[in-house]
C-alpha cells in the first residue's frame, strides 16, 4: 500500500435494497475509500441501478463517487427482465418503492469494465473490488484483459456451498443470472472470496434495528429504514423460519473490510453451467488436490460483531455525518 | 469410560475392498476394541458382506469378533441389487475376485439392529459406531429404540458436501443407497460426524504402497495387497484425475480414532429425499441459525499423518501381527 493511503474499494452493484446497505457500510468504513460504483443487473436493471446508486449517493452525501454502467445482460442471453421474485423482494424500483429525489451527478462516458480494468492496473494489492449481483462486468474485465484476473482481489456475494440455494435447490440468485459469468470468476480469477447463503442468512436485521435510523430524523436515515422495512416484510413471506433480512451484500462490504468477521475454508470453486443443477456453486472435483486454492468460500460468521459494526458504519451514514472521503 | 477399559468399536459396513481396509485399519488400532460388525449392503448384498467380514476376520487372525446381518434394503424399496459401478470397483465377490478361504464362525442369530441397540445402551459414552455403506441399520435402530438417537456416537463415511458426488453431480454412492434412512440419521442422531467425499478423495493410496503389503510374504499382505490393486485398477478407469483410490472407509475409522486427524465444520444436515437433488447432503437452511449443530462435517484432511498412520496400523494387520483384542 502506498504510505498513508487508504486501502480502495469498488462496489459493483444492483440496487437493490442491500446493495443500498451495502453502500452505506462503505460509506461509513473509514479505513477505505469508495472509489467507484459499477452497476450490474439482478435485482434491477443496470438503468435502474445506475439511477439508484447515484440518487443514493446524493442522499448520503457523496456525490464525487462516480458510477459507471455495466453490461446489461448475462453472457448467454441477449436481454435482460428482473424476475418477479425480485420486484417482490426490493420494489419495482429496487429500492422498497421509497422515492428518493433524482440526482445532479450523472453517470460517466467510461464503461464499467473499462473502470474496473484500469483500476485493478492502477491499485494492485491496494484495491478490493466486491460484486453484490451478476458477475457479468467481472467476467467482461477478464476476457478484455488478460492480467485482470490475476492482480484483482475479489469479494463477492453469491452463492451457497453448505446450505441450498434460494432460488432453487441448488443455485443461490446472484450466480443463477449468469452461471458462466460466475463460473469463469470463480475458477479463473486468483483471489476470490465468496461471501454466500452460508453466512449471510445468519446475519439477520429486524425492525428494531431499522426504528434506529428512523428516529434520527434525517433523510438517509429515513430511507434506509423504509427500504429495509419493505425488504423486511419481504422475508416474512419469503422465508419466514429466519425472523429477519439476510445482510446478504452488506457481509461481503463487511468481509473486504475486515476479513476476520468470517471463517473462510480454502477450496477450488466451480458454477455448474449444464445439467439439473445449472447455478450451484460447488468444489471442482479435478482441484481437490491442487494445494494451490484460489478461493475461500466463508462457512461461519460471528454475527454479533458483524451487527454491531454494521449498526456503526451505517448508523454514521443514516446519521448524515459526513462520510469518509 | 470404565477405568482402563478401552473405547468399544462397531463397524457398520457393507465389505467391499475399502470396508476390508477399514477393518484392518480397526484391528490395527489399539485404542480401541472392535466389538462386533454388523453388516448392511451398498457394495454387495448383506449375505455377501457377512460371508466377506467372516472370511477377513478369519484371515486377519480375529475370528472371535462377532458378524451381525443387518436389514437386506432401503426403506423405500422392497429389495436391493449390486449395482453394475459397485461390481466394477470392488468385484462382484466385494473384495476384487480375491478368493478368501471360507470361514469356520457362522453369523450370529441376534440381529444387527438388535446388537446396535444393546450395544449403545451398554457402552454409551465409550462407543463409536462407524457406519460404511447404506445406513438402513442405523435408521431401523433409530426407530426401535428411541434412546438410539439420543446415545449414539456416530462417524459415517458417506455424502459430499463441498464437492460433487460419485453416483450423480450431488449424491454420493453410501447416501445414494437409502436418502430416507440417511436423512433420518443426519437429522436425528445427537452425534454425527461426516467423513464424505470432501475429505476421503484426498486420501490416496497407490500401487507404491500396496507393494509394502506383499512383500511382507504373509497371507493377509497378499491379500491387501491384491484387492487393493484390484481397486485401484477400477479408479484409473473411473477417476483418473485422482492418481490413486480413495481410502473412503479407513478415514473414517481414522477419525473414530482420532479426530484430529480432521477439520470438522459444525452443521445441521439434511438429505435431500426429493426432487431433481434426490440424495444430497446440505445444510438444513430452517436449523441455520439454530446454535445446536448435531452433525460435523470434515472439511480437511491431514492427508500426510492419516496416510502415516493407516500404513502403520494396516500394515500390523498385513504382517500378521497378533491384532489387538
Amino acid at each position: 500500500m502506498v504510505d498513508g493511503a487508504k486501502k480502495k474499494l469498488i462496489l459493483d452493484l444492483d440496487t437493490g435494497i442491500d446493495d443500498a446497505l451495502a453502500l452505506a457500510y462503505a460509506l461509513g468504513s473509514e479505513e477505505f475509500e469508495l472509489i467507484g460504483i459499477t452497476a450490474t443487473y439482478g435485482n434491477v436493471l443496470v438503468e435502474t441501478g445506475v439511477r439508484n446508486d447515484l440518487a443514493l449517493l446524493e442522499l448520503f452525501g457523496r456525490p464525487d463517487v462516480p458510477v459507471f454502467a455495466g453490461v446489461e445482460h448475462a453472457r448467454a442471453k441477449d436481454s435482460f427482465e428482473v424476475l418477479e421474485i425480485s420486484a417482490f423482494i426490493h420494489g419495482r424500483n429496487g429500492i422498497g418503492e421509497v422515492e428518493v429525489a433524482e440526482p445532479k451527478a450523472t453517470v460517466q462516458t467510461k464503461s464499467a469494465v473499462d473502470f474496473l480494468i484500469e483500476s485493478v492496473a492502477t491499485y494492485g494489492e491496494d484495491l478490493v473490488i466486491v460484486p453484490t449481483g451478476a458477475m457479468t462486468n467481472i467476467a467482461a474485465a477478464m476476457e478484455k484483459d488478460p492480467s485482470f484476473a490475476a492482480n484483482a482481489h475479489i469479494v463477492f456475494m453469491g452463492g451457497a456451498l453448505t446450505v441450498p440455494g434460494n432460488v432453487s435447490p441448488w443455485a443461490e440468485a446472484n450466480i443463477n443470472q449468469d452461471p458462466e459469468a460466475a463460473d469463469m470468476m470463480v475458477r479463473g480469477c486468483a483471489d476470490i472470496t465468496m461471501i454466500g447463503l452460508d453466512v449471510t442468512l445468519q446475519t439477520l436485521l429486524t425492525y428494531e434495528e431499522t426504528k434506529k435510523w428512523r428516529a434520527l430524523g434525517t433523510k438517509a436515515g429515513a430511507f434506509l429504514a423504509d427500504a429495509t422495512d419493505y425488504y423486511i416484510k419481504a422475508y416474512d413471506t419469503t422465508a419466514p423460519h429466519l425472523g429477519g433480512c439476510g445482510l446478504h451484500d452488506p457481509l461481503a462490504v463487511g468481509v473486504a473490510v475486515d476479513p476476520s468477521l468470517v471463517q473462510l475454508l480454502p477450496i477450488n470453486l466451480k458454477v455448474d453451467t449444464e445439467g439439473a443443477t445449472r447455478g450451484r456453486t460447488i468444489g471442482d472435483e479435478t482441484r481437490l488436490n491442487d494445494p494451490v486454492k484460489n478461493a475461500k468460500v466463508a462457512t461461519g460468521v460471528d454475527v454479533e460483531r458483524f451487527l454491531k459494526e454494521f449498526m456503526a458504519r451505517v448508523g454514521k451514514v443514516a446519521a448524515g455525518a459526513n462520510v469518509s472521503a
